[in-house]
């Protein structure tokens, strides 16, 4: 029973640590001998697949249709728009031989697919009714980082990239926020994270976009986790490939563009939000397993019932019928973070009930008659859920701070983390002196009123601003 | 009308010019810069993605979990198994700098997983209680192709592969022939294609295989199409990465492996088995969208109507509300191979009926009563299905020749394409042989009586073979 929680270091003592050991008892991931990158083992995987799931049906909602663009991506191609190249030709991973072949142009495995992207719509966007065109693609990219951790940083990343153009800026405006919403409302209301959206400074901003909208997620250390990302980009890259319509009053326009993404990084937040110093804690909604039944006894026939409930219901499951003692099943329930587990046992049953254990809270339900128990269970989930973003958010808002004077603000960044709100002038001058002063970055610009000098330089502000250190 | 028609070169003059422009005009695919690459767009990535829906349910109901291992791998794990790096070395990617640094050790972009799955293996394998382990992945790999053709040839593939690990060989063995059962099933039922599904020669097998099983589809001229393979790999990879479980009665034993997988490339069997010098021809239960509706005149009302009953049927259509003529309309719509067009016209309606138009025969089904249209249309689909797979079966069995004599082999296969059996003594000069004279490359060992003498050599035969041309 000890042994898989022993192996758990307490997120007090170690955050850093305890999130590894528990990415790894719960099975989420494996290393390897690629450097770098790491296995998404099945467990992990099935959150990855419920992820994609979700979203996917929300996209093609909203019209949006999938595609496949190349992996790999021709340096002279990569080079065409200039921010984009400075901001990501020092972390691509460079193929220079195709066999035993010196290739004449290196090619990089694509860090994102704006020029790809970009280089084809040149060739389908001819007129005004070519437009909107809203296209994702579910990929692998490849950012040549120097650290790694499981889901939040590594060479490899799983992702989806939207990239849409459109006729006019309002209209591409509007997909950069609507998807923003589409990656907040999901945030919320499947993985039970409470979010703070914004827009990114000048500094933090996508290299080549005009404005970037951004997700930004507490951990339960006060990190902050940028959790996805909708850009609008103007006509910058069009421009730069020639992309062009005929519009309906017959003359030559160029359209306007956005780009939004969210990655496996969304596993390693849920992780550092919900998850416990046993193991894994799941928002029902985004958990593969709903339920784990551990049989105690001879209990055949009231699993068989059991077990048809369930399935009825169309609620997933697992029984653990292993050798290993209940003791140690209800550990290793409670590492993989199994929303419920039920601990089906022949004496509780003789005395006229069965016992359901919430892994959020370690609750314990009794339930007198098991033809109720799958609604009990539905319940229970719905309950689970709620209460995993509500205590998110009040912890979260524990961490919250707004200063108007920047020795306050040094302070409270001296003893910790969080969010910390404030005035800003607007100047890269002053964002860049909090972060050497204190280690935080800008997380994001809120939509709210501005109404004091900025802490930094103490000229008139422009902003308010989140700042907080990050993953 | 003619306009999209006529830009498709007849199959009967140049199939492979033909084949690429159906892969054009009905917007399948796309080129880039990045040569050797294809685009899968929209409505050719949607064909995909109902591929995958089917396979990955029939995977995980026999028990298969989906992971994702790393991109790369770093040449030293590649050359753990001798015949695995000389058949895949001469045809990978290298990566040699990541960003402006070149790495100590170069790695490749995985042309297959093996060496990947065995490393894990190794590491999670610890007991007969962990195995089997069946484990799928859907991946893009890479393998610098000299030659490519959209979806039959490409440097980068999408597919999947599944790596399993048994702990005896026979049952090692079943999970290769389960697996093949599998794509068999899915290729005639929903692909309809007349699949032969056999072994491969030593020649022929994948590089590390102890044996290889092979699906193969005969194209519309007569020419092969390996359309998914699937190994069993004895314990040749296990035993080159050390891996062993300690068995029931306590001795350390080595596991049996099997892997499997069918890529992208069965769109170009699809295409080249059923499309025609009109477009693309679709079997419904593999199509994208069903119907296509074009209205013609006021027929909102009905078009409503019409629309209703699909979306309660659960039948995907789209609606062709542009303002092209009807025959221009129609024409798009058999380009695009949807396998029913409604022509819901005013003057047709007024007249009492409305007419359906198959794609696979252009026959015209006049419909008296909307309300039936439903059930005609379900009834067509189905009937459309099992039309398609009959077709193409009696078009590859016009093309299935049986040969004792090696003059007669010769004088078919300076003739034209298609299947040749015969029986075979089992060695590679003879083999040779046939592929110097004739071009034609041994297809599949079948599991029929030999009765006669290998027709090169006139020595014993072992086996029944076919032979025939592959793309």
């Amino acid at each position: 029973m000890g042994s898989l929680v022993k192996d758990i270091t307490d997120r007090e003592v170690d955050f850093a640590k305890w999130y590894t050991n528990v990415c790894k008892k719960a099975d989420l991931v494996d290393y390897s001998s690629v450097k770098g990158s790491m296995i998404i083992r099945p467990y992990g995987y099935a959150i990855w697949e419920n992820m994609v799931s979700v979203l996917d049906k929300e996209f093609k909602k909203l019209g949006h249709e999938n595609v496949q663009m190349p992996l790999l991506i021709p340096e002279s191609l990569l080079n065409i728009e200039k921010e984009h190249v400075e901001g990501f030709a020092p972390e691509v991973a460079w193929v220079t031989y195709g066999g035993s072949e010196k290739l004449e142009e290196r090619m990089c495995i694509r860090p994102t697919s704006e020029t790809l992207f970009c280089e084809h719509y040149k060739k389908i966007i001819k007129s005004y009714r070519d437009l909107p065109i809203l296209y994702n693609q579910w990929a692998t990219i490849v950012r040549w980082e120097k650290t790694t951790r499981p889901f939040l940083r590594s060479r490899e990343i799983l992702w989806q990239e939207g990239h849409t153009m459109h006729a006019t800026p309002t209209e591409a405006r509007e997909e950069t926020l609507r998807m923003l919403k589409v990656y907040e409302d999901f945030q919320r209301n499947y993985l039970a994270l409470p979010v703070i959206v914004g827009r990114k400074t000048e500094k933090e901003k996508f290299a080549g976009a005009e404005e970037t909208y951004t997700i930004e997620a507490m951990m339960w250390d006060g990190v902050a986790l940028q959790n996805g990302t909708s850009h609008y980009f103007g006509d910058h890259f069009a421009k730069a490939f020639g992309i062009q319509f005929l519009d309906k009053d017959n003359t030559l326009k160029t359209p306007y563009q956005t780009s939004w993404g969210v990655t496996t990084r969304m596993i390693g937040g849920l992780i550092m939000t919900h998850s416990d110093n046993r193991g894994l804690v799941l928002p029902p909604k985004i958990a593969p397993i709903k339920v784990c039944i551990i049989p105690i006894g001879e209990v055949s026939q009231e699993l068989d019932k059991v077990k048809n409930i369930l399935d009825k219901m169309n609620i997933t499951y697992k029984v653990d019928d292993t050798d290993k003692t209940p003791g140690f099943k209800f550990a290793g329930a409670e590492v993989k973070g199994y929303p419920i587990r039920i601990e089906l046992g022949r004496r509780d049953l003789d005395n006229g009930f069965t016992t359901l254990v919430r892994r959020d809270n370690l609750e314990k339900i009794k339930v007198d008659n098991l033809d109720n128990i799958g609604n009990v269970i539905v319940d229970t989930l719905d309950d689970i859920q709620k209460s995993l973003y509500n205590k998110a958010l009040e912890r979260r808002n524990t961490m919250l701070y707004e200063v108007k004077d920047y020795d306050e603000f040094k302070n409270i960044a001296s003893n910790g983390n969080g969010f910390i709100k404030i005035n800003w002038c607007g100047n890269t001058a002053c964002e860049d002196k909090i972060k050497e002063d204190t280690g935080m970055k800008s997380r994001c610009i809120i939509d709210e009123e501005v109404d004091n000098v900025c802490p930094v330089c103490k000229n008139k502000a422009k902003y308010k601003v989140y700042f907080g250190r990050q993953y």
